[in-house]
């Protein structure tokens, strides 16, 4: 990598400006996964529908495959290059098109970040709820079919986005859906290209739903003698149908982590973090107490409730930390997240797994999940002389779920990473994708290789 | 029609017992839309997947197109024939294979209704919540992407199904999702399926979502000086994050048919019909306050409260009896029934649209809404001597819907009747549906003519 790269003669005949310079295309060879990438032909960053239609017009004609990419927060090599592409970048296309308040919808350029959506939309009182963590763009997260911590009140990507514009390998464009909160109209093309990874079409302008920022929230740390009483405590208050925004898993290895890098000094025991809306405080004071009595009717060790925005804010900063607190702990590693999903009654099961399995392979595994949607995150910390026992821990893990009729990936996608893993998720089902994926893109133009080997 | 028919001499070859009397037969010739529809070759009642795949495997050897039914309760001509159809009744599919309490989840096959499942369910504290009115079939209800008045809280069916397995034109089978809350792992082949009208594939299997039957409800009814009145108000129940599972407006037509039919004497005004759930009797009190004062602030004439489990069904009584309200007031009259959803800034607009073109029609036109899905039902009643009047008041109302932004069906689907307006409403995404369509069913072998002419 540094050295000269040869000029591809096609890139002469892009209509955009394109950049070729080694040092920036470098940036593109590495992400996340540790996997080293190739490095592509050049980038370019259209602003909007037309250059989009320019770029995929020339890719056409130099057979050269595209790979578009938002915020670059992939985590499972979504944007990695063989060599052979340009790199589409969408930052740029960043414009908000529309806030419409009156119908809770907002239409953006795929570049907007949720962070810029937010700030914007707030003071007409309304949020965009999806929050994966990273201040991702909102193409990008349509394309993974992202979602995080609000899933369990608010859904993901899929519930949010009401209608897309996407550019086909075939140089057309359409929009896909109406910005409306229900239709039964045709194919359900808008869910077909969400979670595609860009394998399928470009995503060049999003509307998505807004929700109201809740007058009356309230958070609450609460500790529980072992994964099982916090889960178990969880189910029931989503049993209890309570108005839970948040409802986040810590493991004991990751409160140790927090209580290390925060200076806190929480009881080293698994807890789940909650928030909790309410139309009005006294339908706040009245949730509230009932969580409170579901989490004592499991044991729990310590409740910490917060209800001013400072106090909350400090609450939930130790969740938001724990990346940060587990690189600290472990620094010069690398490190291995995992994405399963399984049916809550499997939930207890897999924290378990993961902590038997690091153990097993040497690792100090820590787990957070987003116990609403089943969604668990086994940490593993590596370096390049545990690397191989990370992959395995991984693959164990990931085996394990679709045993027990789970997910390979609950939010981060197949990317490059998972793709050995979708044959066993999905079986036949898997031949329908890639029939799919050779109708739309039969040139194989659209970040080749990645979800499917189409 | 009743005349002995020309036996189809591939149907010999049929594996499963085939049903070709004409009087059975011409019970497929009608439907709600009271077009007719010809006599399909036969029928047959597949009791599970292995029954399914030999009456496709025969439908690919013989070419014989096939017309999948639930419960038969579609509104659009999803199931009429041409004639050369063989019709798979899947009402005989009716096992409800798994309830697990624990996941909140149940796995049926296509021909379970959802009273019946609700009854399954209930003694575990669960509920199938999507009610589209008609007990119909999951099979169909996914089919055609039901949802109904509890969309604005639960979802339709896209937001409730969480698997399907389903037979393909090729003869395979496959699992489409797994049993999970969220999953970004491959393309969204389900809702591929969700909504489809049997064209892409036959539903064989379902596992849906089931929430908790929420501990604390109540109900009210809200009369307004004007329609306009019950939306804002409506929408700003929506924008204060109240927790209502239920927002149906009814206007002044129909409160005076009901008024007719069930001896009430509620002013003959607009009306909200207003369901809040809670986790709490606390809860519940301060939620209901609130709407008493969004409601007074947009100048409520009649706030009627119910609190009990009794008060709240005669509440609601006055509500499910629209139809037969309806019927009641125009005796020997059909009733066409539109289905267009709009943004929430355009339904007092479609409401104020439907009401004048009947007017200018000569049609008496009522409106019921699902308000929180922008989902806006006009009813006309017609005879033979009105018929094209109807059908150009239909006609009108989708294209003010599609015009302000809107979708030509919010929850009963294209099927025969909406085909006209695919390309008006998705431009050139209708050509990425018919390619689909080719890909998964090249002989035209499922529901063929329906949503698409492929």
């Amino acid at each position: 990598m540094g050295e000269p790269h040869d000029h591809h003669p096609a890139l002469d005949a892009l209509p955009l400006a394109v950049d070729t310079r080694p040092s920036v295309l470098d940036q593109f060879t590495i992400d996340e996964t540790g996997r080293p990438g190739g490095r592509p032909r050049g980038v370019v960053h259209p602003t909007g529908l037309e250059e989009v239609l320019a770029v995929v017009g020339w890719a056409r004609d130099t057979r050269t495959p595209l790979i578009c990419r938002g915020a670059g927060t992939s985590l499972e090599g979504h944007l990695l290059a063989r060599g052979d592409e340009l790199i589409v970048d969408l930052s740029q296309a960043n414009s908000i098109l529309e806030i419409a308040p009156a119908d809770f919808t907002a239409t953006v350029q795929p570049g907007v970040t949720r962070a810029t959506l937010n700030a914007a939309t707030q003071h007409y009182g309304l949020q965009f709820t999806v929050d994966p963590g990273a201040d991702a763009s909102l193409g990008g997260m349509a394309a993974t079919n992202a979602s995080g911590t609000t899933g369990v009140r608010y859904g993901g990507m899929r519930a949010n986005v009401l209608a897309l514009q996407a550019v086909f390998a075939d140089g057309t464009h359409a929009r896909l859906g109406r910005a409306v909160h229900k239709s039964s109209s045709g194919y359900d093309l808008r869910d077909l290209l969400i979670g595609s990874a860009g394998t399928l079409g470009i995503i060049t302008e999003l509307t998505v739903r807004l929700h109201p920022i809740p007058e009356w929230l309230r958070s609450l740390r609460i500790s529980f003698p072992t994964v099982a009483a916090a889960v178990d405590a969880a189910v029931d208050m989503l049993g209890a149908a309570l108005p839970v925004s948040r409802l986040e898993l810590v493991d004991a290895v990751s409160i140790a982590a927090i209580n290390a890098y925060r200076g806190t000094a929480h009881a080293q025991a698994p807890a789940l973090f909650v928030d909790l809306e309410a139309g009005s405080a006294a339908a706040a004071d009245a949730d509230e107490a009932e969580i409170d009595r579901i989490a004592r009717g499991h044991g729990a060790l310590d409740i910490a409730l917060a209800r001013t925005h400072t106090d909350r804010y400090a609450l939930w900063e130790d969740r938001h930390n724990l990346f940060f607190a587990l690189k600290a702990r472990y620094p010069g590693h690398r490190f291995l997240v995992t994405d399963t999903a399984v049916p809550y009654s499997k939930i207890a099961g897999a924290v378990a797994t993961a902590t038997r399995l690091g153990a097993e392979l040497g690792l100090e595994a820590s787990v957070a999940g987003h116990i609403g949607d089943g969604n668990v995150h086994a940490v593993v910390p590596y370096t390049e002389a545990t690397r191989e026992a990370a992959q395995q821990f991984s693959d164990r893990v990931v085996r394990h779920a679709l045993e027990v009729g789970g997910t390979a990936t609950g939010e981060h996608g197949i990317g490059l990473t998972k793709k050995r893993y979708l044959r066993e998720e999905h079986g036949p089902a898997a031949d329908l994708m890639t029939a799919i994926k050779r109708t739309l893109d039969p040139l194989g133009l659209l970040n080749p290789g990645k979800v499917l080997d189409a």
